[in-house]
């Protein structure tokens, strides 16, 4: 169940990368470059600083034929995506939710401090986007406007607050998942941003 | 032989790099790092995902010196460059067959599946200019219009299947890396280009 | 005490960061994310490279409630930075000391070559702020007009020829220290750039 999330969440992504590499007009190869790094950036980058290497991807090659999938859908539906959008939306939704799950989980299994293991979390739901962002030389989006770390990071501390209740791994998975979830759907509707910070 | 290559290929790249930085008016310090990076930075990105660390130019001081060489001859003849041209694209190609099959080989020595052995080759090729381009806030000139990275994926799929016919190590290095190097060659020359993928 | 020094060069680093994210108007989580790579990157990038992970910052939670200070502290006084720079200026300048000295140390430590030592602490020391830059769109700074990463190098050469004086450890870090922060005051004072290299 938590592995086909997983799966949804990297096609998902897989398939925001594209969208937007194809926007930018790059040829097949690089719109593939920027799905597969949007897929798998964040928890690269997280694998690689905890030194859980080779890193994720290198060892399931499902991930790779998964991202495939992702990369030749958003290719063959491209003009349709107005129409899809909603799904993505969810779809990219669950991955955030997900992602964020499996971040905190690889830190504490190697014992790190609930702030670290909630950066781990965030950092691998949030940098794939950020890298694909940066080839496509724009500041990343997630610096921008939408709160989408933030969500993160609060599900980190709802997912630390409940674990002192002694819950049940899938209900503390599940609950927290469907927090941040639901409070991301809640901020796109009621269009919940965050301020800029200006300097004078 | 092999281990000769390897320097021409960090030494074309290292020049290609401080090209690309003169041209964005860098300092001497500036050029000096988009030079090395653009040597060695496919292979770093490679050596910390798949744990070999330290990576591999800072076991081996030879790529210092040769990317110091490579980088101050880029700037002694950079006036001369035009005539150059064909020469630094030559070398350029071998450092792509080359370093192509150094990535294919270390995926293989750890036992990684063939599909990701040859993401491995292709970015240790490919991922040098890659981070030049991102230095120097470009979108990645691989991402965009020439067949580079897909040549080297050609590249690693040709070294697999010679593999089955059981042929003398030599022969299946050799012949993968003249694969790369004359697809290349023929690619520039009867101006192959990817089409670009365009978003409605 | 250097420990205090580095915590001082982090506080820096983040305020650094933070000024140049809000400068680009970004909403506050992007500011400290900004301010956070800012003081981590260097370091961060340097562990994975030599294989010591978990990276420096997540093994000690100190690191994240100095760079929130660090952060907090940048939002606060943000309209008044016009008088604090030569403060701001300074602490900088002390990071860059000990960050480079933090980056010799530990490529000695595992016994690389004096060549790679230097390296690493222009990396510590540089690259946080190289990420800064790339995050924010712009070629990095120090690729362009400060002699900034150059005098990391300087430092890591008169560190390793006073080691050959057989000097104590703190003699010979203290003024290995007070030489880069001695050469950057006089670098900005006198206005000693590198000229740019200019192809054709």
């Amino acid at each position: 169940m938590f592995h086909l999330l997983d799966i949804i969440g990297s096609m998902a992504f897989a398939m925001s990368g594209a969208l937007t590499a194809m926007n930018k007009k790059l040829d097949p190869f690089g719109v593939f470059i920027i799905a597969f790094v949007t897929a798998v950036g964040g928890g690269t980058l997280r694998d690689i600083m905890i030194g859980r290497t080779p890193v994720g991807w290198m060892r399931d090659i499902n991930y790779v034929y998964v991202i495939v999938m992702g990369y030749i859908l958003a290719i063959l539906f491209r003009k349709k995506f107005d129409k899809l959008r909603a799904s993505l939306f969810l779809f990219d939704t669950i991955g955030l939710g997900v992602f964020t799950l499996i971040g905190l989980e690889k830190g504490i299994n190697i014992g790190l401090h609930p702030v670290i293991c909630i950066a781990l979390g965030t950092l691998t739901a949030c940098f794939g986007g950020v890298i694909r962002d940066i080839l496509c030389t724009e500041i990343p989006v997630i610096f921008r406007r939408e709160i989408y770390a933030t969500i993160c990071i609060l599900g980190g501390i709802v997912f630390f607050l409940l674990r002192k209740l002694d819950l049940d791994n899938d209900v503390l998975y599940l609950t927290t998942s469907l927090v941040i979830i639901s409070v991301r759907l809640m901020a796109v509707k009621f269009k919940w941003y965050l301020p800029t910070l200006e300097h004078k």
